[in-house]
């Protein structure tokens, strides 16, 4: 029987030359992270489909892979649901969330958590997205202060940079200043939601395309001008300013991202650009605080984002636990500095030895003793079996790296 | 709602340290292999359920997590096959094969392939042994030569020694010598798969039991005497001398593993103990011809192995392809060098800011400098909030590898 050649529809089959770029990617990552005081864990890719399901995954619990029972015969069920009792993880929060409450005995506090693994979600495949791919999350539990958002910011921002990354900015709002503007101007709160979906669009269809949509929505013509009043000079409003019309709690939320700004920038080694931005909304509901997200020049969609959410924990600890988590883009990084032409950096030597079929043992053993000695000089070695096509043979392995080439 | 948080059944979450170990020694195994010429490849854990099924994965075919199609109706499907289209993979050997055939064209030949990455069982959970795990394979695909048995020996072992482990020796065998010697004393083919399970325990239940249990199944007495003889002095026999009965076709492989073992040892930096055992077997079907395990002293089971499979492409590709590879056993080396008190080392300096709540802008600002300025001199920087019991969060933090605080 022929089995299947292809992977499974939207997945990928990642090629030598693109893993390793991928590898050197994460490698900077988690270095990078690590020197900022992170500690990676793991989880399995395996979650439980109650958890999946909980509420905290929004869109993506459309999307679940989900996993049958093991020895469940389909005879003694009458639901879907009675034959799955496992998921792939559509994200790496949801999991955290479970690790934490599982084992925050044995963690400090606060706890600064690095993940980077697979995720898998069944959408719709598309150019350059496949349904299996890789998350980079850092998330602090356990910290309702600013230095939460500032280690956060700061640590990815450092990690861009040492990517060679220099044309990016980090915008930067929050949920309750979105909260406060929207009941500053007469919305209801079971409003909000779909008000900030519409608001979300400002860099899209602008000033004017929001005010029309609200208006086709049908709210209240009055809020809505006033609301188009409060968002006018957006791109380039202080944040201080846009929120002294929105009383004490808008000027304590715009100190507190004003603070968080100047200190991410501060400790990030060569800066960083951060820029408020009163528009930015990030999907996620659980989101309570601080939201933010990266914007590089020249690509239409962020490579990064995140925020606090310092209700979610407490839906599997029983008790309140602040969090606040900044995902990097990771397929995205790697798409951009694939663009760039980007070449991970190699081995200094690398020699590859071609082996006759023919040779005698005499031979081969010294052949071996010297790969060895090169190796242990720290040069890549490769000892392979010569063809019968050479000349092709040694074409191939330089596209690969190799610069010296010993035929036996 | 309260959701669930313990990991699924049999999987399991990683704390920090454990996973500082795990990504030391996956660093250790990527680099060496890496630095032989071996080339990273990364396929999808998600697999069609016609390649899983396919007859190439033995005893791992009963333990598939079987994944749903997506939107598909219970009321549609009659049985449960219906219902599922693919499956977490269980080794990396059938993804290997399926990926070797979809890119072959754009490999190079031979290609000298290194995974490392999870995959899956639903086995009866035990101490130590997950349903998730981490599995770490070289392969050479299109290579008929020695050349390959040479190198995939001589790297695993290198990784080993680059672990620091000494105390291991790799035993070889070859599945046409298991056939010949079955032959030679009368054994029908059909046979020879049951009386090799048998040969397998030899180490376990000595000769005596060995002949025994072949009794006891019935065997004819006088094939079951030849049979013994053949193996009456295998824990010291020369392989020359072990093939001598065996004619010609015996001295042929006898030779081969003979330099096989010789260029081996020479290929490793630093050397490394090679035996020769006649009634090592190995549990796939698949092998066709050397087959090698790793026994580390003082451990009662293998902690790697591998031979040589080449059938197996030919189900993808419709064309025969020769393929060599070795599995090592990353969880057991994991846990070899746990036991040991192994720690990997760690970042050279330390230090811990601890910030009040109530710094100012100004103090924070230069908290922030000083450890970016810290770190750009490569020292590792947490800088995190203080908590009211500050002593207990310090010794935790000393637990965490932290030298050097300075408290806000």
């Amino acid at each position: 029987m022929k089995l299947i050649k292809t992977p499974t529809k939207g997945m990928n089959d990642y090629l030598p030359s693109e893993v390793a770029l991928r590898e050197y990617v994460k490698n900077v990552i988690i270095s990078s992270y690590a020197s900022d005081g992170f500690c990676m864990i793991e989880t399995p890719a395996v979650e439980h489909i109650e958890n999946l399901t909980g509420k905290n995954g929004g869109e993506n619990e459309k999307l679940i892979f989900k996993i049958m029972k093991r020895g469940e015969k389909l005879a003694n069920a009458s639901t879907e649901d009675e034959l799955c009792d496992s998921g792939l993880r559509y994200d790496l929060t949801v999991p955290l969330s479970r690790y934490y409450a599982n084992n925050s005995a044995k963690l400090p506090s606060p706890f600064l958590a690095m993940q980077i693994g697979n995720v898998w979600r069944a959408d719709r495949p598309q150019k350059g997205r496949y349904r299996q791919f890789t998350q980079c999350d850092i998330d602090i539990l356990g910290d309702s202060t600013q230095t939460a958002e500032i280690t956060l910011i700061s640590s990815t921002a450092g990690v861009l940079r040492k990517l060679g990354f220099d044309n990016f900015t980090i915008r930067i709002n929050d949920r309750r200043m979105l909260k406060l503007c929207a009941e500053a101007c007469g919305f209801a709160p079971e409003e909000h939601d779909k008000v900030f979906i519409i608001l979300d669009k400002m860099d899209k269809i602008g000033l004017d395309g929001v005010k029309n949509e609200l208006l086709s929505e049908g709210y209240d013509e009055n809020n809505v001008n006033k609301y188009i009043d409060l968002y006018k000079n957006c791109d380039t409003v202080a944040v201080e300013d846009f929120a002294a019309p929105l009383g004490e709690a808008g000027n304590k939320i715009a100190g507190d991202l004003a603070t968080i700004m100047r200190c991410a920038s501060a400790a990030t080694v060569g800066g960083c650009k951060l820029a408020f931005d009163p528009t930015l909304v990030r999907g996620m509901s659980y989101y309570t605080g601080t939201i933010f997200e990266i914007r590089m020049d020249g690509y239409g969609y962020s490579v990064g984002g995140g925020g606090r959410y310092d209700e979610m924990l407490g839906k599997f600890m029983g008790q309140k636990v602040p969090a606040c988590g900044f995902s990097l883009g990771f397929e995205r990084i790697v798409s951009a500095l694939s663009d760039s032409g980007f070449v991970p950096p190699s081995a200094n030597k690398s020699v590859a030895f071609l082996a006759s079929k023919n040779m005698n043992e005499e031979d081969m053993l010294k052949m071996y003793a010297d790969a060895a000695a090169l190796r242990a000089d720290g040069a890549r070695v490769l000892v392979t079996a010569k063809m019968k096509n050479v000349y092709f043979q040694k074409t191939k392995l330089t596209e690969e790296g190799y610069t010296e080439f010993v035929e036996y």
